[in-house]
């Protein structure tokens, strides 16, 4: 029992958050590995990460994958998502929660410029 | 002869404006269609996106294309990087520059999110 955790940063706008709502729905209906698909924020927007991935954890997964969607290793990336997840880690210690590399570290990055840039 | 400059937000680290840095030059490298690639900021690092489109123009590009490496369309999407852009347009006007869908826009961000979270 896999659960994948789309992190995104949250955004004051309404529509932002609802963007990384409906991707991470998308990414549901995709064939996957995960019995469940989820997102969670790291501020400004519900559910924050340790609620979002508690959830995950309380609808049956062993093992949780947080994914940062996020384009730069900033300090978002490298201490805060961390700090997060680590309170979901002492409080449920038999979880194992490995947190994926953030989205701008893709190598298919370059790809996908080049996709959007075709006008 | 097209250009591509890649618009990155712009962070007060400068690890994190290399990075898009770095991107671009990957992105160059690939086999792709112009003739010219760089990339540019909204603020906080150089080159700002009117100098950034400029100096593509004066390389030799005829028409640019410009590329929001953003997530969400959010202001910056939406409003902010229109404005920077009309600003050259406005100087260059036989220049052809067009606004590339942003990267959250793509349809392969679902794959990309996936892959990354093989672990």
């Amino acid at each position: 029992m896999r659960a994948l955790v789309i992190i995104a940063h949250g955004s004051r706008r309404a529509s932002s958050n609802d963007e990384v709502r409906e991707l991470a729905a998308r990414v549901a209906e995709t064939e996957h590995e995960f019995h469940d698909v989820s997102c969670a924020f790291l501020e400004l927007a519900d559910p924050l990460i340790p609620a979002g991935v508690e959830q995950a954890i309380k609808r049956g997964a062993k093992e949780v994958v947080v994914m940062p969607y996020f384009l730069s290793a900033g300090r978002h990336v490298v201490s805060d998502i961390p700090a997060e997840v680590a309170k979901v880690c002492d409080k449920y210690p038999h979880i194992n929660v490995k947190i994926a590399p953030y989205l701008g570290a893709s190598e298919s990055m370059t790809k996908i410029i080049l996709q959007q840039s075709v006008l």
